[in-house]
């Protein structure tokens, strides 16, 4: 059994560990030499190019991706070619468009923000006047962590983005959704198997920083059992709908007034269920695995009453994680941590830490006092 | 932080996804290509060979090992040449020769079976006269597995053993020990780092099979507080008396009168503690990677109540796990599947389960049902 993962970033390390467990050959199609998953790099290349692509398909049972960025002409010659890709061209086309996200969504009739595709400022404008003044404004493409998303009080805030429309936009529009009253974030992750079978990890609560994942809370603090089922069931129907294989994470705003409503979607393991790997009897990892190759699910029964997991973002230039954990380890025996192979820089995502157990405050104390080895 | 692992073996394999998820580059010498460990073998030799040794250690920060099988002159020749080694030469050679094992662990004051060295049929026939009529003889070098021990019952039965002592001998002797009349064997695993610090798992209660170990229950049911305490302090005194750095499996005989004896020794991630990738906060993998490197030792806190591991043991020539999976992982979603990436011989360990939960019986049941899917 051999998968092959499109990218080499955390997310295909973060697989290796699971697939060697199972016995199963991973191979990774890595951007560069010296990437994260460096360990399971067996090509390098690029991914937007599709003779590299199909070479490096041409020996594994399946393509999976550690990123959703691969470019649809590309899948539909490995479709066409007969490569098992999971997920699958349409279900990626979902994951690489913001507009075209909303539009299916809509269509499933799966509760989101009030959206619009604008054009130009005019149409911005009449968004916002009928939106109490402010709204969300997206680049429908290439946003991550934060990037292509502006919160505006005015018409001409993206007047840059629309300059260049064309570049980023799927029908040379900007996405324009109302100005969430949330209460907090959560994310609800799903695994499912091209045969249909579903398996859901208890949704969690998710912390951002500047659009970056700070810390997430598994299970979601105070979520009632009606709100836990009601999360469950819609990413699920969310997967089935759109034919998502592997993982999917939904993230959700809940709303002050207790609504759940879907703020973006991933196609892959995801930074909100990271604390699965050490919190949980099947990681997202190798749920992703099993669910690619049609195998089984695994149980998503957590290990203890709760799990936190902090992620640890930049700290100097040059100092890796390992270099400093002679104290934390020391610290924090309990904890455990996982780094990403990546060099140092501020802001950048290069490990995380999870705590697990049976008080809350004790756990999320110990993740952060974890995680603050590393910085600064 | 790179480690050099010499030996492909699984317990090399095991040592990749620890190293992966903190941090830790893994570099593997393996015997031959395609061995367990390939996802890490940067090199392929012989480890009996200095200069093919020394090459591999020399851009590595420790080296450490899959089996005990490293010739004392190149353990030797690589301190000379400040390799670090965990374990280092002296404590590998009480690992390497059951006579010098049984002598050290005398003179540590261990308890161990009453033994001595036989050179000929004629001591050996005393020390059975004075053991009611029955011992247990052993090569002092090479067994494994059951190999190179006998039950014997007259001085000529291991006549083809003394005709070639001198290949396998340290003195030219065989070792004899009394037969232990035993209620069960237990092991007991420890890690030590070079400064000094020890860390215990729980005492696990082991079934063999044909000299095989078969399956490990954790921790040893019935047990009670002081046999506990006495297995975790004996092991701790033999790693630091011999010491020992890395993990040390020491396994023990329960006598028929309530007493422990030391058995065997390990210097390395044991078939008696695989129950700890999923059982346990930090796995003997981990904690191996750990303490060679002189990093703190992590929590041995197991995540349950009961860990049961069953090892996979051949099935028919040809058919590896994970070709078995789409049953095995269906019927039993809450167990972890191992397997090693190796061909499959009736009798060989292709893999293990492992099953955690609150109810022994249920956990046991789980975890040989999910085995008894590769049988046969």
């Amino acid at each position: 059994m051999r998968v092959g993962v499109i990218g080499g970033g955390q997310l295909a390390r973060m697989m290796v560990p699971p697939a060697v467990a199972l016995g199963i050959e991973i191979r990774v199609l890595a951007e560069a030499e010296g990437m994260s998953a460096e360990i399971a790099a067996t090509a390098v290349g690029d991914y937007r190019d599709a003779a590299t692509v199909l070479s490096f398909a041409s020996d594994v049972d399946v393509v999976t991706f550690d990123h959703e960025h691969v470019p649809q002409p590309v899948l539909t010659e490995l479709g066409e070619r007969g490569v098992s890709v999971h997920p699958g061209p349409e279900p990626l086309a979902v994951a690489q468009d913001k507009l075209w996200m909303r539009e299916r969504l809509t269509q499933l009739g799966a509760p989101v923000p009030d959206w619009a595709a604008v054009h130009d400022e005019a149409e911005l404008a009449d968004f916002l006047a009928a939106h109490g003044g402010a709204a969300v404004v997206k680049t429908p493409r290439g946003g991550y962590d934060g990037k292509g998303v502006r919160v505006v009080r005015s018409a001409d805030a993206v007047a840059d983005w629309f300059a260049v429309v064309d570049e980023h936009a799927s029908g040379g529009a900007l996405l324009v959704e109302e100005l969430v009253d949330f209460r907090r974030e959560l994310a609800q992750l799903v695994a499912r198997r091209p045969s249909g079978e579903l398996a859901a990890w208890p949704l969690v609560e998710t912390v951002q920083r500047d659009g970056v994942c700070a810390e997430v809370t598994a299970p979601a603090p105070g979520a009632s059992v009606e709100l836990v089922a009601e999360a469950a069931a819609l990413a699920e129907s969310i997967a089935t709908g759109l034919g998502v294989t592997g993982v999917l994470a939904v993230e959700l705003f809940e709303t002050a007034d207790g609504r759940l409503l879907v703020n973006e979607l991933a196609m892959r393991p995801h930074n909100t269920g990271h604390w699965t790997i050490d919190g949980c009897v099947t990681s997202q990892f190798e749920q992703h695995l099993r669910a690619v190759l049609d195998l089984p699910l695994g149980a998503t029964t957590p290990h203890a009453a709760w799990s936190v997991m902090v992620n640890v973002l930049g700290g100097p230039v040059g100092a890796s994680m390992p270099e400093r954990y002679a104290g934390a380890l020391a610290a924090e025996p309990g904890v455990k941590f996982h780094s990403y192979g990546k060099p140092s820089r501020p802001g950048r995502k290069v490990g995380h830490v999870t705590a697990v157990g049976d008080d809350l405050e004790a756990v999320r104390a110990r993740a952060r006092a974890a995680a603050g080895f590393f910085e600064g």
